[in-house]
């Protein structure tokens, strides 16, 4: 196999122009990065359109230019210039697949018998989208939404930081949120909105409901319009002297605490307080 | 009062070694960047030792340099390309602060009555650990080790994350891990280490128990010889298709599920999951 040395060939230039929003939207394509993103990839059908691989990269991970060839995507061989090129990491681990956008309609991704939603409203951060993600991916939700205001899910950093999570729920984008407040509620959610202007904390209100959880911006939260389209504001309570917590370790308390509560209800075993532990 | 320009003074030079971790050592002292931070060493007596700041700075934060005036705090006013020479940031909020350290050993740490824990063994990311120690103080801990195996706290990226917890909850460095484990057992803590192998899942063990919760390593977790001094290995229930929660949110869902069992069984109320909510 012929190894792509040209870091000024056209198709380098292509594949390199998807870490652009503008490009990525165009191609409606965009770069996942990495062993473990690259993996979860091949494991959608039709979502891998060809990989780059570095030769130390293909020595590494057989498992995953197996898969590739499987699965008939083209596996491109580079030179360790040319994949410094198309990545965006420092340290590139020598793998790069170019894949198909995944999202879908708002109405497919929040559907009557949903549990439990994570909606991203002007989240801006694209490391703590993708770890917002990842995390509601592992409590279980039925998807995420990322409105119009926040960061494009297809970024480099928020595809890297979801660990391959954005394959794994359907995840909608682009969405108004008033038109994702209507959706989740005819889909029979309660939304409630994180926020340290909450009334109430996650103690004392029934998370065993189906609920659309709502996270705003990592500095200055939600803005009033949106807090007043919640059925219910909500906040983490801080039981220390910090201030507040991070955006993504409250996402990740709300939704497991939400994932637990729905479980409890659904299961309801003996209180392990209750017995010796 | 006249200006620090000069980026190549004794003065700038001494200041800026705090960078490094053998110069923090050997004066005993670290920097805290930024106003967050700097409120929350102002409000601890005897932790600032100067103050610099831009002029921009000190006309955005009057009541940071009032408050260092009042405590008798030397406030020094520095050019942009000095503060540029102090920080590590990519953009400097102009604010830099000398500060003695602030930990403790690890017996007045972790003492007798102590309810919630956190012990970083292995936790190398400095930006992870100082979320961690702010998600520790905002659940209410009692009490944070890092283990002599961890990143250095005062690191400036960990004391950025910990959004001034650092100054809020007693802090033990350097500990070595058995150690740590039978001081905490001696103060009557059960030692429950967070881990992927764990048998059971915090649904099904008794958080109420006053807990030292240990976090490992990002990538590997916890080394066999640790899981074993450990009373519980406990895993966080992965009810998706992730693979893994990333570690700072991992210990958000430890923490904050200690801290609500322990308040529940403190002050038992009505299940809101059996009111109407």
């Amino acid at each position: 196999m012929a190894e792509i040395t040209n870091v000024k060939s056209p198709r380098v230039k292509a594949v390199r122009r998807l870490t652009k929003r503008a490009f990525r939207d165009r191609d409606r394509a965009f770069l996942a990065e990495g062993p473990q993103a690259i993996r979860e990839a091949l494991r959608t059908p039709g979502v891998t359109v060809e990989l780059y691989a570095t030769t130390e990269a293909e020595a590494r991970h057989p498992d995953i230019v197996a898969a590739a060839r499987d699965a008939g995507v083209p596996v491109h061989r580079t030179s360790g210039e040319v994949m410094a090129e198309l990545t965006q990491t420092v340290t590139p681990q020598g793998l790069v697949a170019v894949c198909r956008f995944v999202h879908v309609p708002l109405e497919e991704a929040v559907r009557p018998g949903a549990r439990l939603v994570a909606v991203l409203a002007h989240v801006r951060d694209p490391g703590n989208a993708g770890t917002v993600l990842r995390t509601a991916d592992a409590a279980g939700a039925d998807a995420v939404v990322f409105t119009d205001a926040s960061v494009d899910p297809y970024n480099g950093k928020c595809v890297r930081a979801s660990a391959g999570s954005l394959f794994h729920l359907p995840v909608s984008i682009n969405a108004r949120f008033p038109e994702t407040v209507r959706q989740a509620r005819e889909a029979g959610l309660r939304i409630l909105a994180a926020d340290a202007s909450g009334a109430r904390t996650l103690d004392e209100v029934d998370l065993s409901r189906p609920t659309a959880w709502v996270f705003g911006n990592e500095a200055w939260g939600l803005p009033p319009e949106l807090l007043e389209l919640a059925d219910e504001v909500v906040r983490v309570p801080i039981y220390g002297r910090a201030e507040s917590l991070n955006l993504a370790t409250a996402a990740a308390v709300c939704l497991y605490a939400s994932a637990r509560a729905q479980r409890r209800s659904l299961h309801p075993v003996e209180d392990p307080s209750t017995s010796l532990g």
